[in-house]
C-alpha cells in the first residue's frame, strides 16, 4: 500500500522538482541581468499523504478522482520582495509554454476573511515519465514575505484550534494580519527607489 | 592571481557549507521532536572578493590581516520566527562544542541609529583541510525574517545612495522599519498560543 | 567581459540543472518500480570559458558561431549499468518530448582508434528563460563506469601530452582499455542474472 | 513507532549528511591545489529501518545494543582512482580531529573469498545534537571504482541466491572479480604518469 502511493506521488514529486530548477533558475538569471528581481525565493513540497487522506474527506474527493479534482498535491510557493512583484510573477508563469494555468485566485486583491493573502495559480504541467508524459495539476501560491509569514502563524493556530479561534487569539491574529499588510505598503513605497538599482539586494550577492 | 584568492577562501567556502548542514540539521531535529523551532531558515555566503577589496580599503585592513581583522568573510544567517527565539538561538551556538564565540554585538536590544536590528555572533571555527586544522572567523546573524527582509531592502538602498538618503527616503525606511518591528511584536503576542503545538507549521511539512 | 560570458552561458546551466534533475529523476523510478535501472548515475557541467576559447580556435569555429557549431558547451554523461543498457538509454532519450535529437556519434560499436568508447547524442533542449525560449544545443554521453574510468584516465594523459603520447604510455592505454572492455563483458554475462531482481542494487538503498 | 525509528536514526542522518560534506569538501581542495586527487566522489547512506531489523536477527544484535554493535547504520563510501589512493585516504581519515578510528578490515590487501575488495574503516563521530553531543559509529568504506562496481553486482546477486549461488553465477562471479582486479592493475602501472599532471581529469572541471 505504501508503495503504491510512492508510485502515485512520484509524478508529483517529480514536478515540484523540476519547477523548483526552472523557477530558481529564473531568480538567478535576474541577478545577472542586475535587474530588480520579483522572486527572492521559491519553496516546494508534495502534499504528505496523511493530509491527502484527510482532505479527500473533509472535501469528500473521492481516492480514484484525486488527480483531477486535489488541485495542490503538487505545490510550489514563489516569495517577492514587493505587493507588486506578484501580479508580474503570475503573468510571467502565464506566458511559459511548459505549463498551462487553468484557474487562479487571486487572495492579494480580495484578502480571505481570515486575513489570508496569497496568489494562487493553478496548472498543468506534463512531466516525462520513463514511458509516458503525465499531465498533473500543480498549485502555485505568489505571495510577500510578509504575507508567507501571517499564514504559516495562521495554519500553525489553525492546526491547534481547527480553525475555531477563541476570540482573543481571533483579535490577536487580525492585529498581526494588519501589521503583515502594513510592512507590504511601507515596502512599495519604497519600491520605486529600489527599481532599477544596478545590484540585487540579496544576501548571496552580499 | 585569481587562484591565490579561490585557495584564500577555500577554508571560509567549507565553514559556511559545514555550518549549514549543521544549523539546517538542528532545524530538522526540532520538526522530528514535534517542537517549536526557533530556527526558521539558514542562509550563508563567503564574501565576494571584491566586497572584500572595498572593505580593507574602508576600514583600513591591509590584506595580510584579513583573516584576523574581517570577521565576515564567512556569513551565516539564521531566519528566526519570533524575536523571543534570537536568544535561544545564541545560547545554543554558545554551548556547542565545535564553535568558539569570541564577540557578539546585540543590535536586537539596541537597534542601530538607522533602524537595523540583528544579533551578530562572531565564532572561531576549526575546519579540516587536507593536512591542517586551521581556525577561521565566522559571522553568524541571527534575526527575524521582518527584521530580514527591513536589512535587505536598506542594504538595497544604500548600495545606490552610499548612505546618503535624501530625507524623504529616510523617513520612508524609518516607517518601514516601525512596521517590521510591528509585526514582530505582534507575532510575539501570538506566541505562546504557538508555543507546544504539536506540529511545525513549516510549509515542507504542509 | 567576464559578466558577457556569464549571460552567455546562463541558458546552458540552465539546461544543464534541468536535464540533471529530469534524468535523476528517471534513475528513481526505476528503483521504485523495483525494475533493473539503466542508469547508475548522471553528472553534468557548463564547459569552462578556457576550455570553449581553446576549442573554438583549434577546431577554427568563430565565437559568434558558438552557438549553432560548438554542441558540447552543455554536457551531460550518464553511467550505465551494462553496455546494453546504452541503446536503452539512448531510445528513451529520442523518444522524450522535451529533447530533439540532432545527430549522434557511436563510439560504441566503432570505438576510436585510441580506445575511446562512449555514446554521444547530441540534442536540442529548449529551455524558457525570463522572457523568450531558447533552444540550445547539449551533448549527452552515455557510458558505462568502466568505459567512463578509462576516458578519464585518457583525458588526464592527453592533457599532459598534448595527444603525442610516448609508445610506452600508448601501450599501457590500450592494455587498460582492454582490461576495461573484458570488465564490461563480463558484466554482460552476468547480466541476465541481474535483470528481474527484485531490488535495485544501488548504495543509497543498501 | 515509526516515529521512534526516526529520532533514533537522526543522529545517524545528520552524521552522514556532515561527512558527505566534509569530504567532498577535501575532493575540491585538491582540484583547486591541481593535485591529483585521491577521492573520485564520495557517497553516503543511512541503513533502512529493513536491514537493520534484518541484520540485528541474522547477527543476533538486541535492538537495545544497536548503537554500540551495529556499526554501519551510518555509511560513507570513498571512491579512490587507484588502488594506492586507498591507503593514503585511510592515513588522512585517520589523522583527522573530528574522527576517531575504531577498527579497521582491510580487504585490499586480503581480499574476501568471494572477490569483495574494499578497506572498511570504523569510526566514532561526535555529532552535535539540541542539547548534547551524541557520539555514533560510522563505517567508512573505502575502494576503487572497479571494486565498486564488482560489489554493486555481487550486492545484487546476493539478494537473488541469498549467498548460494549456482557454480556457473559463481564462476561468473569470480571472472568479473578478476577483471576488476586487472584493470585496477592495469591502471595503476598508468598512475606515476598521472601523478603531478597539473589539472585535474575530473569531468566537471572538463
Amino acid at each position: 500500500m505504501d508503495r503504491d502511493w510512492e508510485l502515485f506521488l512520484l509524478p508529483y514529486r517529480q514536478t515540484v522538482d523540476e519547477l523548483k530548477v526552472k523557477l530558481r533558475g529564473l531568480r538567478d538569471m535576474y541577478v545577472l541581468r542586475k535587474e530588480h528581481g520579483p522572486i527572492e525565493f521559491v519553496t516546494g513540497r508534495v502534499k504528505p499523504i496523511n493530509s491527502i487522506l484527510v482532505k479527500s474527506k473533509t472535501r469528500q474527493i473521492p481516492l480514484n478522482e484525486l488527480e483531477t479534482e486535489m488541485e495542490d498535491i503538487a505545490g510550489i510557493r514563489i516569495m517577492c520582495p514587493f505587493v507588486e512583484d506578484i501580479h508580474d510573477v503570475v503573468d510571467m508563469l502565464k506566458s511559459r509554454n511548459d505549463l498551462n494555468a487553468v484557474y487562479e485566485k487571486d487572495y492579494v486583491t480580495h484578502k480571505k476573511e481570515s486575513g489570508y493573502r496569497s496568489y494562487h495559480l493553478i496548472c498543468e504541467y506534463p512531466v516525462q515519465l520513463i514511458d509516458e508524459v503525465k499531465v498533473v495539476l500543480v498549485e502555485i501560491q505568489i505571495r510577500t514575505l510578509a504575507m508567507n509569514f501571517w499564514a504559516s502563524i495562521e495554519h500553525s493556530l489553525n492546526y491547534k484550534y481547527q480553525g475555531e479561534y477563541p476570540s482573543e487569539i481571533n483579535n490577536r491574529l487580525q492585529k498581526a494580519a494588519e501589521s503583515a499588510f502594513q510592512l507590504d505598503e511601507e515596502m512599495s513605497t519604497i519600491r520605486d527607489e529600489i527599481k532599477g538599482i544596478q545590484e540585487n539586494y540579496r544576501f548571496t550577492k552580499d
